[in-house]
């Protein structure tokens, strides 16, 4: 089998979703670094690997995807016996709510995230001013979902079932972003929502990920 | 097995979304208006269906699902014999091209287009006044957007692969929208796009959709 290689940079939050899953996988890859400062993620060498000129992207020997998401689905389905199970195989019933969880993060938790991330870590890295209207309105939609998973975190020690899957993975770059900055505050006030985010954040493969982009700054 | 329950709004683009799905499977189900102008879909009775107070929500015995994606998902696997076949069964490499596109919709088309979809489609309809520059914004954001998808849909018939898969229909609802506003010139402009939209908007489940929506008015 073609060895995995991921396009990628230490610095983007969705090229460590893509490298979490790789780690908790325990699979081998090869990282290539797209030097984003140079512009290479626009470049026509990058374009034919991801049209959107984003970062990550990922080949396998023929198969070309980007798309964080896409990639991870790939690689934890094709290596479903190797590292962590990362999916809920079985019924279409237990899969469905798998993909219900996994559509909640990408359309409730992450794109107030993603904001309050680029103003509150992104920013000050490139001395920008912080918005702090789109800090105080991207503050109170994400507490509103944060009460929606405190609720959910209540029942279920993770969010899709009982053990660790895709669906809270996925949160991990923007989580460890907020969680060292000002909007710490929101997840320390829930406390089931405080509880898994510790345990999420403290999984050996999530600091590999760490490691890496330390070993990079 | 138990009938399906789909609790929706008829001028609902996400409940359009399971609709087109259900006409495509050929499958019975079971519609319930939800009253959003009464305020239903925030009812004691309606948040434990969908803890985000939106619709749609999905019930088959004892399954409870919300986010349109995930029931569109759902459906087309636990019906993948009956009526159009919607996914890419087979090796994980094909799933995972049907996966990248379905997240392109997601997190590519459908922001920019729901935007405009408020402001040109819903704000007149609400005797809104609608905001010229998030208009521009938006117009050149899907611009890009699809850019890609014309050079896509030079070398495929579909998104995903030559037939018709979960991936296109999920654009159904903005995209109606769309070609009834100034916004169609994005589409009209793009052969590939243009005639893609011809043949999606045409397909008879969809057709089934735009009448119960006429039924209602």
């Amino acid at each position: 089998m073609a060895v995995m290689k991921v396009h990628g940079n230490p610095f983007s939050t969705s090229t460590h979703r893509v490298l979490a899953c790789l780690y908790e996988k325990d699979v081998e890859f090869q990282f290539i670094n797209v030097d984003m400062g140079a512009g290479q993620h626009k470049s026509d060498n990058f374009l034919p690997l991801n049209p959107f000129g984003q970062v990550p992207a990922f080949e396998e020997g023929d198969l070309k995807l980007f798309e964080s998401r896409a990639i991870t689905q790939y690689i934890s389905q094709e290596y479903n016996d190797k590292g962590t199970q990362l999916l809920l195989p079985g019924s279409n019933k237990t899969m469905a709510v798998l993909q219900l969880w996994k559509e909640v993060e990408a359309h409730h938790f992450n794109p107030p995230s993603t904001k309050l991330v680029f103003e509150l870590h992104y920013k000050p890295i490139f001395g920008m001013a912080i918005d702090t209207v789109v800090v105080e309105e991207s503050e109170a939609e994400l507490a509103k979902v944060l009460d929606v998973y405190e609720a959910r975190l209540a029942q279920s020690k993770y969010l899709a079932c009982d053990h660790f899957t895709l669906a809270d993975l996925h949160h991990l770059p923007n989580v460890q972003y907020l969680i060292g900055s000002s909007a710490k505050k929101l997840f320390d006030s829930r406390p089931h929502v405080s509880a898994w985010v510790v345990d999420i954040t403290a999984r050996p493969a999530w600091s590999k990920v760490l490691d890496m982009q330390k070993q990079k700054l």
